[in-house]
């Protein structure tokens, strides 16, 4: 949520859909893919759709399309997803747990390598084949080597400081799925994820379908 | 993801944002709040905080702010969380638990009336006070009383059945958690989540910051 950038955000959002689209395709032997049939697809017009694939520098061929597999490469390279991501889950609640079970994550490089909970109950437990970890115990074990990017799924109560103690642990990047707004040092990027943010959307298109 | 609208997409999905701060505000009896302070909050720049608002149509008083109980009510109405929404939830894996133990969902309104799920084992258990049906029941169970909307945690590979399956049950809008697009009949909204939008997000700050 930093003041001094502004992405393209709603484009950005769109690309895992377009990616995760393309590799089944690529799986299935297409070789080419148009803009059209990916606007089709997402229910979008085409324009739209070659406007986000300029952002990624690739250029199509007219009258054939892209390679499938240059623009999953393109696309990957684009959001730095051709190199792989570590992630550490803090709170495997039922949130968290969908988190760790998300399979196309690993499409996307996201690894998980550890999840912690402040739950006795949980720890120990293996969900989606990873150990539920203590998570007192965070700062002995991800200090020697911080992941990527902490993803906060705990209480919003306990959210704030979750997310310093990641900091102290030298994480520089958090995705937060608390619902409050974290306050951090500057040189730490947050990416804040609100449920309730579709929710509005859809109350929105149903008004202005109504 | 109708191409006949256009929705100002990142201001709509802040206003769950600004609404619960509000409330809590509201709650430990601050009357009045200024769009800095929701600004400093959010780290937004206070342009677009006061560019949000005007969007609902209400106006502050300059140097004084908004009266905090009006300002919800705006926000509130403008997306018609004034009224109630009814929901019913079909996949109550932990995806779907999670949406059924989202507080802050009563605040705006939305109301889950039945939760499905193909699993015998979770039929006839109580996730969050709801108890889990059969999903073969639904169209039952719903074609007397459609809910507003219908919220879709299933596998993808099964998500366009259910789907279809809500449509004939003359549900009218979709909330669809499942990484697939669905087809739909145009009258039919839909509104489609993708957890992994953020992590693209994510990833872009990262880029521009190093």
């Amino acid at each position: 949520m930093g003041k001094h950038k502004v992405l393209n955000t709603p484009a950005i959002r769109r690309i895992p859909t377009y990616l995760h689209k393309l590799m089944l395709m690529h799986a299935s032997g297409e070789e080419f893919v148009s803009t059209s049939k990916l606007a089709d697809y997402m229910d979008l017009d085409p324009i739209i759709v070659r406007k986000d694939f300029e952002l990624t520098g690739i250029q199509g061929t007219p009258g054939v399309g892209f390679k499938t597999k240059e623009l999953i490469a393109a696309l990957r390279r684009f959001l730095g997803w051709n190199e792989q991501t570590t992630a550490c889950l803090v709170g495997a609640g039922s949130l968290g747990s969908a988190l760790l079970g998300y399979e196309e994550f690993a499409e996307y490089g996201l690894r998980f390598t550890y999840v912690f909970d402040a739950d006795p109950r949980k720890q120990g437990t293996m969900i989606h084949a990873h150990e539920v970890l203590d998570v007192r115990q965070m700062h002995k074990v991800l200090k020697l080597a911080p992941p990527d990017i902490g993803i906060i799924c705990v209480p919003s109560s306990v959210a704030q400081m979750v997310a310093e103690e990641l900091v102290k642990c030298r994480v520089k990047a958090i995705w937060n799925f608390a619902n409050v707004c974290l306050k951090l040092p500057h040189d730490v990027i947050v990416q804040r994820e609100v449920i309730a943010g579709g929710f509005a959307l859809l109350s929105m298109k149903r008004r202005s379908h109504s």
